[in-house]
């Protein structure tokens, strides 16, 4: 049904629209039946004199949004009405670069819609022709507090893994864009010392740093809650970024969030939280030879953590995360001319936060700063994106923004106005890497965008033929001693995850396939189960292969109703058609025709979010496990696996 | 009961309290029987090797703070330990400023409590001795929406005055921390045009300006909801600040806020909302001769009001209140080149804002910046106090705060630190002057601090012989046609209000006395009230003359059981203890001996909380009040009253 006041829009009666909006000023908050409001509709007409009243006389606020996160620029560039759009960059400071919940500004709106000239001129006011930007978050999917170092032009990044193995990824970057992983810090199962450990434990929040040849990385390796000692920091060092990096040393200091500073007179600290506090290293940074001090703090008081040191123009500034790292995380800055301080507090803190609380990039904070090769300077750092009401499903991911600074001479970020969703690009040689979206496991070693929960077994994972061999785990993956269980990154809301897989025999209680993965506290399985066949005489107990989905919540397993499977066939395909919180399941035996198994509504579990149970700090995986159902064995075989954003 | 960890502060055992967190990490965040956490316990301690642990190995966070809204630094500086203070401010970075809900600071602490070394560590921290330092809001109770003019040494303040008589008080100052009522921009009851206007209507935000030789005050004459013209503004003048000014001429653009703007070049501006908007005026500012247009819309783009241009260095800067007069307010800045824009917004905004939702000042927003005739900057603003969960009972006050101006010349106010409790005066000479507290009505004219929702009638009130005498309102308070009611903004959360009045005969219906006040809606009545006796036979209706109290409550009229007057008496004393949220009233026929009548707990409804109807922006009011009961008559003599703060 159209209201008085739609009517009046879309006639663009403007006498009309001021009757009925001075009668009834409400009026303008009003939605129409897709959920838009009288506004939007108004700046979509492309009338200006009708957007300058509703903005300048009706009741209207700017800052409002549609379910979608759009605002009224973005209304306003449907329209093509360059008029509109000027007005409300130049008169209401509305920005073309502003995202909506899926990322799309402004700007995209004009260039998809080939509004040429919209688009020409958003690119004089961002700076930039559209195809010069990038998006955030730079890394999505489980890339969590990530540190920087530049050594001559090439960027290396590392991110936490928790009790994922291999350690601790080290990423590379020509272009701070663009990144590929090249190796990681711990890659000898023995030194990993990840068996014991819950989820969401292990390897937290590493630093990388550089100094005189060599690579240095540390991070904090944390232990379960049991006994008194549950964090210990580790320093590995190499002279290639890729590795292989040395036996980790151990720190016995309590704290999170290690970096290595190394000041101008050769002198090596390590900064870590609670505040930031700090400690002398050894020459070789593997040994503590002073007791830890603290420095400063933080600005906000709340969980400061993730510091870093920074010596510039005679300052010492010290960044620091702070607020949690949900949705009031954030960045602030402090400086002093000597190292130990005192430390001043930035003025302008935050320097990075989200304060739109209601924008797709959410938990901003956890930064470092880099300075590009050219002089600028950039602070990557961690942010995550809800969805489903609250569901950071994508895990923690990691954003890049500029660095201005000031006249004052401190850092801010992206000029104080949170993350950027569109970003002019660094300026730095582009490069891209090809991702391996498909795996058709022909290589002899697996590819590094796999990982394990824990150190997978000797021999538990092989390379043959073109197939991935999975030896069944003895323990389920409900269970911290399951093994070889074969993951990768959910990088993208939607998603199909598909594979091909022998049919092979089972015995009773094993199963294999796919795994749509948390940890072992949440997670489901689709697959093939060996489950026992009802009878309906006293024969002997009989076995039936079934195709099923199982969900893992916390102590419940949720099974579906499962399909036998045509022992016939030889292989089966499994896909996951993957949309925000939804799951459907799909089977089939030929790779073209598929069935539809069943469709799962809302997979919250799989997040940070989605159980009150331990530390849930990492985000979605989706992968391929075999489990042997106890101490029998079982072997499932791989022929490809491939993940397609959508 | 006292628990291990609390004992083992007590004891200062280090080792021991060690070994209770490593084992029960949260056991910090515990609570003593007082509600005191334990590191607040640990804080008060004053042994700085205990205060160091807890600070960087415990879980708790410093931005902690108790009910009373004090953190450790308060703690800590209540053991008077030096060192654990200094600890606190240079590595922790605590505010020796920092308010309790009282407004109480670590500094006034050290003080009371003579710690002489902290006291001098304070001074040296803050710049100034405690005897030098201005407490926030500087002016009390009823005083939004503050605009601020200099003239040589003198400082002169507007406020908004709604639908109070006379119009718009008209403050000066010469420190700009003390402040004079000497006038009021309408005076003239046919002028003021109130009669008809609901609570909460009348004159919004005014603003004064200074141009060759005039005074000019403009504002928002706010009309009721009905019809389609509800807002205008008006513009009176006065070769003197105190007045009288010039009959209001009426500008018949919608918005609010206005603000004169006269340009160097001899032009002259009117600014309003939404947005800034500007139209020029007349030479004599009474008209406007061109069409309204957009400047700036504003920087959080919700509710942008309090428009105020300010050129400065070749810049036209525009401050702007955002995010609605709630616990959301802040201040924006924007600036241009060139007075019609394109405005750049600041990327501090907002220049001043309450991040702490606990905090006890609250929403901070509407400035008006002026410049001392030393060169030092300040900006005046409106705050609120809330109490009891959320009610501003002492409506939006007036606060001030030092600007400064960054190296990239922005204004930002406080540090951006948001609203001061302690601040340095701005090194005025020091004017003080004397409030009355206790008017025994022996002057010729009633005090400034008086004023009349909506004007009051011709001889409604009489000073004579010592005593007010208030003819009684043909209309109860709970209707917009009572008239004559004498009120006085409440300043303080704790005050006594006192009144001495004859017991004069009354006929049926009538009442006189006390009143706490906010408007028509909401209102409390505490005197002697006319009441048909109860009959237990046949005779004639009788009458008896009660003391009691009667509370207006939208629709409701919520009475006490009444106590029957001692009609021999001749006067009758009325008190009202006042705590925060609860009254106690209290009366006396020898104003030595007072009896208790009753104690309300929760008088929430005299806020603009308290009631959703209408527009509530005032605060609240106690005074005296006389009803008529009907087209009787009745004269209410008051012998004095007096406000004391406690």
């Amino acid at each position: 049904m159209i209201n008085q006041l739609e009517n009046a829009i879309y006639l663009e009666n403007l006498s009309q629209i001021k009757r009925i909006l001075q009668e009834n000023p409400k009026e303008i908050n009003r939605e129409d039946e897709h959920g838009v409001a009288m506004a939007f509709l108004a700046a979509k007409s492309g009338n200006e004199q009708i957007l300058r009243y509703i903005v300048e006389y009706s009741l209207a606020n700017m800052n409002m949004v549609d379910r979608d996160h759009r605002n009224i620029l973005h209304y306003a560039t449907m329209s093509g009405s360059l008029k509109c759009v000027k007005y409300l960059v130049e008169k209401v400071g509305m920005s073309p670069v502003s995202g909506d919940f899926n990322l799309v500004t402004p700007y995209d709106i004009a260039h998809d819609n080939k509004f040429m000239d919209i688009e020409a001129y958003y690119e004089e006011v961002t700076g930039a022709p559209i195809t010069q930007m990038y998006r955030n978050p730079i890394r999505t999917g489980f890339y969590p507090d990530p540190s920087i170092v530049r050594v001559g032009d090439d960027y290396y990044m590392v991110n936490s893994s928790f009790i994922y193995f291999p350690c601790i990824p080290v990423s590379h970057s020509k272009d701070l864009i663009h990144w590929e992983i090249i190796g990681h810090a711990i890659t000898n199962t023995q030194w990993a010392m990840l068996d014991e450990l819950e989820g969401g434990r292990g390897y937290w929040a590493p630093d990388i740093s550089y100094y005189e040849g060599r690579f240095y990385i540390t991070a904090t390796y944390r232990l379960n809650d049991t006994g008194t000692v549950y964090r210990k920091q580790i320093v590995v060092s190499s002279d290639k970024p890729e590795g292989p990096y040395s036996k980790p040393a151990i720190i016995d200091e309590d704290g999170i969030d290690p970096s290595i500073f190394n000041d101008d007179d050769g002198r090596r600290y390590m900064l870590l939280n609670r505040g930031a506090r700090i400690f002398e290293l050894s020459k070789d940074a593997t040994k503590k030879i002073s007791e830890a001090q603290m420095l400063y703090y933080g600005s906000n008081k709340r969980a400061p953590e993730g510091p870093h040191l920074l010596k510039k123009d005679g300052y010492y500034y010290l960044f620091q995360a702070e607020g949690g790292t949900g949705p009031g995380h954030r960045i602030t800055v402090a400086r002093s001319r000597t190292l130990m301080g005192n430390y001043e507090s930035c003025p302008y803190n935050p320097i990075m936060r989200q304060n739109d609380e209601g924008a797709a990039i959410q938990r901003c904070g956890h930064g470092k700063p880099v300075q590009t090769q050219n002089g600028d300077w950039y602070m990557v750092y961690l942010c995550g994106r809800m969805v489903g009401g609250g569901y950071s499903i994508l895990g923690r991911e990691t954003a890049l923004d500029p660095i201005e600074w000031t006249q004052d001479g401190w850092p801010i970020v992206n000029g104080l106005k949170g993350p950027s969703v569109l970003q002019i690009k660094p300026g730095l040689q582009e490069c891209v890497y090809d991702e391996l979206l498909k795996d058709d496991f022909s290589e002899p070693y697996l590819d590094t965008q796999w990982m394990f929960p824990r150190a997978p077994e000797l021999d538990g994972i092989e390379l043959k033929a073109g197939f991935l061999k999975i030896h069944g785990s003895v323990a389920d993956l409900s269970s911290m001693k399951a093994r070889n269980v074969v993951l990768r990154r959910q990088q993208h809301f939607k998603f199909d995850a598909e594979c091909k897989m022998k049919i092979n025999p089972m015995a009773m209680g094993q199963n294999a396939g796919l795994t749509c993965y948390y940890d072992e506290n949440t997670f489901l399985k689709f697959g093939l189960f060996m489950e026992a066949a009802v009878r309906d005489d006293d024969k002997a107990p009989s076995y039936v292969m079934k195709i099923n989905v199982i969900q893992h919540i916390d102590e419940d397993n949720i099974a579906c109703e499962g399909v036998a499977v045509d022992t016939k066939q030889r292989f089966i395909w499994l896909k996951i058609v993957t949309n925000y919180l939804k799951r459907s399941f799909y089977y089939s035996y030929d790779g073209e025709n598929y069935t539809h198994f069943v469709t799962l509504d809302n997979v919250y579990y799989l997040c940070d979010e989605g159980l009150n149970k331990g530390k849930r700090f990492t985000g979605a995986m989706v992968g391929m496990y075999a489990y042997a159902g106890g101490e029998y064995t079982h072997v499932a075989e791989f022929d490809y696996f491939e993940y397609k954003s959508r």
